[in-house]
């Protein structure tokens, strides 16, 4: 089968497509594992393949906008794609017209780009967190109204009806998973709401300073990158009478404060790491991340095998071995 | 202020400029009646003003996808829109590309054109039980979670998210309401899979058959013309604040069998009338009525003033009274 990869440009698209490709192999509609012979990488910027790839890799730059460059990504063969493209928390409260045009619109191009093929491909699509907001119950379960406060939120909602839509049509076989916020993420911070997650633990990591615009009390749902890469392959695996009518599913994360998160930190790296974090509250991301619930209840999620990372230092362990650059190096 | 009323040629645009022509008035964002200047009546076909209308009219044909034809009908002193152009639910299934470019993509436009006006106006937006299918609890709450079983409502939940969103983002002033089966509707029957439900009583009450395509036990959650006009007023004179965050809400509806509807009439209009009601089961009709719910928590409607019908035999007199065409006549 061949893969197409949205966003692939992304740490999560380059985690994805290394691990795609050495496993060489993704479940077919009965959930039976059908060998991979080409992945597509696209991205807006120019996508870089994973080192030493045993798969054929397609490089493709282009705006996921656009008709054109989809059907040009999308061959007859193509049996699943991971639709990672997407503007940012942060990016897409401030320039609505981008968020809408790359959340909402990219998704219905690529959505009916994909009704045109033979066969319905797996369309895995992450979803947020991001989806509530407002008033909600203490705990979120399966069947909690979404209630995006944000654009991006909204804008993932839309999608997930999209898809599930699509899904029941018969134009392509969907599987939405709401992720939780990504902890440690590698590289640099981003305009995402939630970047702290992961910069309050990484730069001190790595030796440089933080700076945590929340308070120590806030509660966040989180899930180490290695997890995620897991809870993408398994949910384009299962079989497609697994995920039955309803395609939209919370997944199981970790819930934690930021002072767990901090403590954790000192654990792994001591006082020192600790201490370069400096406390600096910012009312507009305070406002947002409260805003995201930080507790479910994932009957789902783990009846169909996702699983959650099992603590804060494991959280940290992930990180460590997959992704922190040494100081200095 | 001015006024504008898409779909403005169908049955509740009809009734609804007629309703505004009258009065003559509308709420401002406090709530404080404003006189109506001008009321624009948009729609694919050509709109027929009011008689005796002492508001100025203004006809326009046009298709609600194309922006040139928004731009035109909305003006800067446009402060109300009631968006009422859309395909029906047995088309929108039957023709996905249609009801995705009216339902969908012609809202967007419309939300986009109103964005451009000085001052975000009311936007008043008929939403349908069809949100709801599939698993659902027996009685649906303003916090149940919309899980549409047809491109119609998938279209119309769509609908809802972003005018929550642009109206968050201040570029209008949703009001979006869950409308019941309206029944009894004047007319002829059309490709809603819910128009049995005036036919069953429209038809027979004006001296001819009429097919029941579902069983008499099938519960349905209706509201007469009179309570949707009604409602589509109160929901846009209300004051901004009164509506708060959450701009998506159930109407308080009526919840009858299709037996008590029929019991009704003949208590209305006798055995003969029953007599013209042929028994004929569609499966594929019964299977998306039977799909939507039919009781409803409408507490948060309730106090913000909306009123549900009393009683079937209100649902009748209200038909008899305003749009029964006399047999022969």
């Amino acid at each position: 089968m061949h893969v197409l990869i949205t966003g692939a440009a992304g740490f999560i698209g380059s985690k994805l497509s290394k691990a795609l490709a050495e496993r060489g192999s993704l479940g077919d509609a009965a959930g039976k594992p059908v060998p991979i012979s080409r992945i597509t990488l696209l991205d807006v910027n120019e996508p870089r393949p994973p080192p030493d790839a045993a798969v054929e890799m397609r490089l493709q730059a282009g705006d996921i906008r656009d008709p054109e460059q989809l059907r040009s990504a999308l061959t007859p063969g193509t049996k699943a794609v991971f639709h990672l493209a997407a503007v940012v928390s942060g990016q897409a409260e401030a320039d609505f017209d981008l968020g809408m045009g790359i959340n909402l619109d990219g998704t219905r191009t690529l959505l009916d780009a994909c009704r045109e093929l033979p066969e319905p491909p797996k369309l895995v699509f992450p979803s947020s967190v991001a989806v509530f907001g407002g008033e909600m119950p203490e705990v979120i379960r399966d069947d909690t109204l979404a209630t995006p406060r944000t654009s991006y939120g909204a804008q993932k909602a839309i999608c997930e009806l999209m898809i599930n839509d699509y899904t029941r049509k018969g134009f392509v076989d969907g599987r939405v998973m709401r992720l939780p916020t990504i902890s440690v993420r590698p590289g640099k911070p981003n305009q995402a709401a939630s970047t702290f997650a992961s910069s309050i633990l990484r730069e001190p990591l790595q030796g440089e300073q933080a700076v945590c615009p929340v308070p120590v009390e806030t509660g966040i749902w989180i899930m180490s990158p290695r997890r995620v890469i897991a809870a993408l392959l398994h949910g384009c695996d299962l079989a497609a009478a697994m995920w039955g009518e309803q395609r939209i599913l919370n997944l199981a994360g970790l819930t934690v404060t930021v002072r767990e998160m901090l403590a954790a930190m000192e654990r792994a790296a001591g006082t020192e790491a600790l201490e370069r974090v400096r406390m600096e509250p910012d009312q507009q991301i305070t406002r947002i991340i409260t805003g995201w619930p930080a507790r479910f209840d994932s009957q789902r999620a783990l009846g169909l095998g996702f699983q959650a990372d099992a603590d804060m230092d494991e959280v940290l362990r992930i990180f460590l071995e997959d992704d922190r650059i040494t100081p200095g190096a």
